[in-house]
């Protein structure tokens, strides 16, 4: 599980917000030890990532799935973690946090060689890996 | 957006447990008009099917995100329905909905002409569609 979820390019992650509507993006990320980490970065634009950092703060509760799907349905398969979510911003005392998750994930995109995200980085802490098959 | 919705293979459909806790996963789908169906086939065992009903069954809100993902960021794109999703069974009145809406998946889904998925099938009224860029 844990292989496929470092070398996946794109994973989809879910947030809930007010009322218990359950809101989702996909987003690239990198892996390190028990955590993710992802970016909020220039492309997405405002709302989309406001709304995940707010859910965040409302509710930690976020689970990131990572599939893969091919028209030959025995080639499945996902990995999906469970994870309690945290934003670390680059200007408080989270900063060597944010560096190093900056760090894995200019090491995994070149798109963030060629341009720093400008943050927040969102953390997501895991508490459950499922897999399937 | 609609054509990117109705086109897509695969979504990644979110929905909420227990405490708050989004689940996701991904799902074959046919778009009909302002619905969406699912079926719950042979091929997710037997938790994964379980959790998605569940939810519903205890908070309706959910949310299908298809998107594109490249290593090309120029040329991602999503398109993003918030529903509320119904249970339909093949057993009781809502029958005529069920054999439409497993009608339409094995119109879309060869797989599902092969075996006819055993259902329950998932419904989600669109309430609201979002897309970028």
């Amino acid at each position: 599980m844990r292989s496929h979820v470092a070398d996946a390019r794109v994973g989809r992650l879910a947030t809930v917000g007010a009322g218990g509507q359950p809101h989702i993006v996909p987003c690239c990320f990198a892996l390190d030890g028990n955590a993710v980490y992802s970016a909020v970065d220039g492309k997405p634009k405002s709302t989309r990532a406001l709304r995940r950092l707010e859910n965040i703060r409302a509710n930690p509760r976020s689970t990131l799935l990572v599939d893969f799907y091919d028209d030959d349905w025995e080639a499945l398969w996902w990995v999906r973690v469970d994870a309690n979510a945290r934003v670390v911003s680059s200007d408080d005392e989270a900063r060597v946090e944010f560096d190093r998750a900056v760090e894995l994930l200019r090491d995994k995109y070149e798109q963030y060689r060629a341009e720093v995200p400008a943050g927040p980085v969102v953390a997501l802490d895991i508490v459950q890996w499922r897999g399937w098959p």
